[in-house]
C-alpha cells in the first residue's frame, strides 16, 4: 500500500495501530499481542471507523488463536459497527486464521478503490462536498469509504466542506488533516454551521460512511448525520453514503433495532485535559444516529451503486 | 436586583461587565471607563448576547458623554445582534444619557420578567426543553429571554436540555451554569445530537432566543438554529422564539437582508489555548443563521405571544 496513512499494520506476531487519539498532533503506534488488547484499543478509540473496527478485530482473533475468550472480548468492545461482529463470524469459520484476517484487510482496501471509482462519477465536476466525521485512510484499511470517493475525485477540482464532529472531532482532526495532506482544499466547520452553508446555497453534493445499514436502508453513522440528510432533503442537495458490503446488516429489519451506544461523559464535557462545563450537569452522549433511507440519494458499494435505496434494490446488489 | 448573575454593573463613572469568556471556571469583572473600552468588550465576547449588548452599548454612550466617536465605535463592535443600533438610536434622541442607558437596563429587565411570563403559559407540565445557545441572565439585563421562559416554568418540572452551542460553547459554558445554580435538571449534548433526540421523542418543545427579527418573522438566532427548526417541524415539535421588542427590525424586510457575521477562525480550530485542527486547513466562521417564519410556532415578546409569525401578525403587535 503506497498511502502515506496506514492505520493498521500487520507484523506477524503483533498488531500496530496508530493511535488516533492523538492525530494530528503525534502520530504513535500502540502495540497490540493479545485479543484483549486489541479489544481496549478498540474500545478506547485508539482505532476508529467501522471498516477499520471490523479488520483490527480480525488481527485481534489472530494473536489469541481463535480462542473463545478472543471473540468474547472483542464482540464486547463496541456496539454498533456491525462490521466488527461480520469479521467475528468470518473468522469463525476460517481454516487458517491469519490468511483470513490479511484476506478481510486487502478487501476492505479493494472494496474502498472499487467504491472510489463508482462513487466519483457521482461527483460533480468543480463540486463544493461536505463530508461528517472521518471516513478515510484512518477508519478503513486504507483509502477511505465515504473520503476514498472524494480521493477518487480530486482531479474534479472539487473543494470538501468538513463538519468538525463533535464530541470526537473525528472531522477536525483526522479528515481535515488526510485532506490537507493530500492537497485537496478543505474548509472546516462546526457541525451547526451545515445548515446555513446549505442554506446558502454552498453545498453541491453530501456524502458520509455508515456504521451499520439495515435491511431496509435505514443508516446508522457517527452522531449529526441525521440532521445533515433532512437538511440536504430540504434544500435539494443529494445525500450519498459510502459503504462496503460488511456494513451491510440484513438480520436488522429497520434502523430502530440498531444499537446505539452512549460513550462517556467526559468526551462531552470538555477535550482532553480541558472541562469547559460546569459541575452537576447531566450528560448525553449517543455516538451515533439513525438516517431513514427515504433521505438517502443513493448507496455507493463496491458492487454498485444503490439508488432510492430500499429492502428489494438492497437485496439485489448485497446478496 | 435579587439575582446571583450580574453580567453589567452601572457604576456612575465606570462600566463592570462580567468577563463571560472565562465562564464558569472563574468570576472576574472588566471595568471599561469609555466607549471604545465597551465597543472593544463586545467584540470580544466578554459581554455577549443580543439584549445585554444593546444595554452596554447605551451605557457605553454614557462614558464617552455622547460623543460622535462613541456612536460610530459601538456600531462597529458587532453587525448582527440589532438590539444594539436600537440602543443607539434611543441614547441618540435622549436628553440625559444617563438615565436613558438605566431605562433602558431596566425596560429589558421588566421584558424579561414579562416573557417569562406569557411564555410558560407555553410550557407543557414535566416538558423536555430544548434551547441554543445562551440567552439567561448573562445575555440580558438579568432573567433571560428564553432561559426566562425556562425559569418561569421551573414549577411545572420541566428539565433542560442545553445544546453546547460550538463553537463559542455558550451552552456549555453559560446555558448549563445558570441551570445548575437555579437547580432546574439540565442535560448537556452536543449540537450534532439533537436530531436524534427528537426522532426519538426525548424532546417536547425548543425555545431560542434571537437576534433580529425581520419584518416577516424571520430569525437572526446564533447559528445551529436554523437545523434545529427544521427537525423540530420535521418532528412536530412546538419551536418558539423569546425575543423583547428591541430585537425587531422592521426595516429588513425578511431574514436574507440580515448580516450574518464572520467570525475568527481560531474559535472554530481549537478551545483557548488548545488546538485541535491541522495547520493549513480553511474555516467558515458565520456566527448566525437564519430560521424562516415558516418554521416558527410562536415568537414571544413583552406585548404578547405571535402564533404562526407574519408581516401583519407582527406589525399588529409590535407598533
Amino acid at each position: 500500500m503506497a498511502d502515506a496513512v496506514q492505520p493498521i499494520r500487520w507484523k506477524g506476531d503483533r498488531l500496530e495501530l496508530l493511535d488516533q487519539r492523538l492525530l494530528p498532533e503525534k502520530t504513535v503506534y500502540i502495540t497490540c499481542r493479545t485479543a484483549a488488547e486489541v479489544a481496549a484499543a478498540i474500545r478506547d478509540m485508539v482505532v476508529r471507523g467501522a471498516p477499520a473496527i471490523g479488520c483490527s478485530a480480525a488481527f485481534g482473533v489472530v494473536l489469541s488463536k481463535g480462542s473463545a475468550d478472543a471473540y468474547e472480548v472483542l464482540a464486547k468492545s463496541r456496539p454498533t459497527a456491525v462490521n466488527l461482529f461480520w469479521a467475528l463470524e468470518r473468522m469463525k469459520k476460517a481454516k487458517d486464521l491469519e490468511a483470513e484476517a490479511v484476506a478481510i484487510y486487502e478487501e476492505d482496501l479493494a472494496a474502498n478503490r472499487a467504491m472510489g471509482k463508482l462513487g466519483a462519477e457521482l461527483i460533480p465536476e468543480g463540486a463544493r462536498v461536505m463530508t461528517h466525521c472521518n471516513t478515510g485512510a484512518l477508519a478503513t484499511a486504507g483509502y477511505g469509504t465515504a473520503l476514498g470517493v472524494i480521493r477518487s475525485a480530486k482531479d474534479k477540482k472539487i473543494s470538501v466542506i468538513a463538519n468538525e464532529t463533535r464530541p470526537y472531532l473525528q472531522g477536525a482532526r483526522l479528515t481535515a488533516w488526510e485532506l490537507v495532506q493530500e492537497g485537496i482544499p478543505c474548509t472546516l466547520i462546526t457541525d451547526s454551521m451545515a445548515g446555513h452553508l446549505m442554506s446558502r446555497g454552498e453545498v453541491d453534493v453530501v456524502i458520509v460512511g455508515a456504521d451499520r445499514i439495515a435491511a431496509n436502508g435505514d443508516v446508522a453513522n457517527k452522531i449529526g448525520t441525521y440532521p445533515l440528510a433532512v437538511l440536504a432533503k430540504r434544500h435539494g442537495i443529494p445525500f450519498y453514503v459510502a459503504a462496503p458490503l460488511s456494513t451491510f446488516d440484513p438480520s436488522i429489519p429497520d434502523g430502530s433495532h440498531i444499537p446505539i451506544e452512549e460513550r462517556p461523559a467526559s468526551e462531552v464535557t470538555g477535550y482532553r485535559g480541558t472541562r469547559w462545563a460546569p459541575e452537576g450537569v447531566s450528560v448525553r452522549n449517543p455516538a451515533f444516529d439513525v438516517t431513514p433511507a427515504e433521505l438517502i440519494t443513493g448507496i455507493i458499494c463496491e458492487k454498485g451503486v444503490i439508488l432510492d435505496p430500499d429492502k428489494d434494490r438492497i437485496k439485489r446488489l448485497t446478496s
